[in-house]
């Protein structure tokens, strides 16, 4: 069968999902809550009319395969996540679920498995926004969570995360071990398609995209500089030590560095989402004695990052030498990025191209589920579909057509593995 | 007599006025309040004691001059302010009162007027920490208070200035008219001693300077930069409008332009005293839309405010065409330079020079009232007196040699007027 002539199912599947879990501004489907369950049920009983086989795994995510597969071969796995952030967009996460049971559904209707076969999979918990830390799901499928992560508490009704997932029939005892409980043996491949969270597709004209890789950051949460505060008539330049101008130095060299960076094709984000004068002592005839700031910087190369990173360093250094002020680091953050499977790639853009779809490697800046599989050595692809006003709010705006493009190179894709 | 043979009455009264206005942290002398009244009563005890002339003005500012001295006749007048911001020094203003004072007692007690008459005033109600609103004792004085100023109200009780002014026994009807109290024809000369607010002096190992001119200033309170959020590792930086790297821009462009003109000597302090992202939607993952900040450029000269205003303008033009950003003005708010009379200047540095005492000529930056009887055309002279710490704080230090010389030129040149 045609993949394309699945778009009404998609359509009505997208739509069901967003009225159960609406919100009245958006879509709300919490962690390991009501709404991700409610979504989580819904593609369930869907799944069985079609009759496909459902099942939970031991972190409570959930498993679609062709009836009467087995369970134990070699699989290709298409997965995304079920929950949203609060007020959220209905596509992200939900898109790559659907774009897998579409496929699935394509091969049960038609008859005939992909060579090597599929299974979908809707993974738990992936937004930090609900207990502050990602991929909870993916996490405990390959054994990697804490812990502390496991104490983490929800951040409206304060139950950790450990009571919640345990409360949906997770193997707590295993996940504590941190056993994996993804038999990575049984992955051929590991495949994803999500909306781009940013806005280089909309702004470049590709409907489809394919990864090549998941942007990695290092962090300082909070930086402090700090100078001296004095009237703002009465000192001069020459014995000023102003924290704010000696920040504002600081974001202005590290904007050249990533321009000239960017020029040589490196791959980098650089951010200060947070800057503030101190708001017990700034006034307007001032000069700011302390200014506390953020610094992020997101590269798929670690070499890249380490080396920002130090070049932030010794700029910090160079500014502190010539402004008479000081920087105090907290604890510094670290992610690492995630390279996507040459092969698989290759195998994605091939199949745009065989389509016709106009493609980029875009990489994600955003991180995803894929990331945590790539890390854990198992060939890793991922596609992106052009998405408006970038995600983690209502305003997401994926257009079907896209989405159908991007299931139809995935569909493909899985049968030539 | 000498001077100098003063220095035990300075003493005294700089310790009995900081003990009776001593808030356990420093002192606080509130405008129209309990503070200022205890060091206003407590000057005109003294200046009783030695056989002086007190009275107060028809804005309830302290008038001193020699017993039995005509009130009409052209005089000299020396001022300085009687109150301090909350928690403040001791030197500030009340500095600039003891001098006239000590001058008056010096002439008392040798029986021999200056050929000008001297008259000492305490101006009530200059600090803008109380009211928000400075320069209101002098201010009254000179016709200058608005019905809009006079309706502010106290940060901590809430009565209006007219209520606290009225309380004191001022003219209000005579305020409110805005009709000089004090009458411009009896003033030969205005001169205000003040300690130094910055730290140019201390730097430059200068215990004197005097004050050409009071810098103006051009301010806009809250200047807001409205750009675009996104997520901090899915927007690359040719697609961004980060508004924080937007005006971290701006300030490195006024600082440079700044650089440059006091390189060509020109008068200038710029500050942005207050700048943070938005605290309701900035995160260090969020790429910020909307950054706030102030600006202040001071200068001696209306000419560079005015340019620097427009350079700034232009800079803003430039960045938002450069980052998509677009910068949103409050209301533009000015404060006029004064310029001192050349005459005194030259007078008061001759008796630098003749009493051997090292001195610049040094602007303020912080305002005085001597900037309002400045511009109200009243010929006027201003000596700053070294000072560590700044001020508007407990921790100002003046050196009581320091003031000494300071006293000692301020006598000279009363003298020679």
């Amino acid at each position: 069968m045609d993949i394309e002539e699945l778009k009404p199912l998609a359509q009505m599947l997208f739509d069901d999902i967003r009225a159960l879990s609406s919100d009245g501004v958006g879509v709300t489907r919490d962690s390991y809550g009501a709404g991700e369950t409610a979504a989580a049920d819904y593609l369930r009983a869907f799944a069985q009319r079609e009759g496909l086989h459902v099942e939970a795994d031991g972190a409570a995510n959930l498993v679609f395969r062709l009836g009467g597969a087995a369970s134990d071969t070699p699989a290709a796995w298409v997965g995304s996540h079920l929950d949203s952030v609060p007020q959220g967009g209905n596509f992200d996460g939900m898109a790559g679920i659907v774009a897998g049971l579409l496929c699935l559904v394509a091969q049960q209707r038609a008859g005939r498995a992909s060579p090597v076969p599929l299974n979908v999979i809707g993974f738990r918990g992936e937004e930090s926004a609900w207990f502050g830390k990602a991929y909870m799901g993916s996490g405990a499928a390959l054994g990697k969570l804490s812990a502390d992560d496991l104490a983490l508490r929800h951040r409206q009704h304060g139950r950790t995360m450990a009571e919640c997932m345990a409360a949906l029939g997770a193997d707590m005892e295993a996940i504590r071990a941190q056993q994996p409980l993804f038999d990575r043996a049984r992955a051929r491949a590991y495949l994803e398609l999500h909306i781009e969270q940013g806005p280089v597709m909309v702004a470049r004209g590709l409907p489809l995209a394919v990864v090549p890789g998941i942007r990695g950051n290092v962090r300082h949460n909070r930086i402090a500089c700090l100078g001296e505060a004095g009237h703002s008539g009465a000192v001069p330049r020459w014995l000023r030590k102003d924290a704010m101008f000696a920040v504002a130095e600081l974001i202005v060299r590290l904007d050249e560095h990533w321009r000239v960076l960017l020029e040589r094709g490196i791959d980098l984000v650089v951010t200060t989402g947070v800057v503030t004068t101190s708001p017990e002592a700034h006034s307007v005839s001032r000069i700011p004695g302390t200014v506390s700031f953020s610094f992020e910087a997101r590269s798929k190369s670690v070499e890249t990052l380490e080396g920002f990173y130090q070049l932030m360093r010794t700029e910090c250094k160079a500014i502190s030498r010539d402004r008479g002020v000081r920087f105090d680091f907290d604890r510094r953050v670290d992610s690492a990025p995630a390279t996507m499977d040459a092969g698989l790639s290759e195998l994605l853009a091939q199949q745009c191209r065989a389509q016709g779809t106009p493609f980029e490697m875009v990489a994600s800046g955003a991180g995803h589920d894929a990331s945590l599989f790539a890390n854990a050595g198992i060939p890793t692809g991922m596609l992106f579909i052009r998405n408006e006003h970038g995600s983690h709010n209502p305003d997401e705006a994926m257009d079907l057509d896209d989405f159908m493009l991007g299931v139809g190179v995935l569909a493909g894709t899985i049968a030539r593995l």
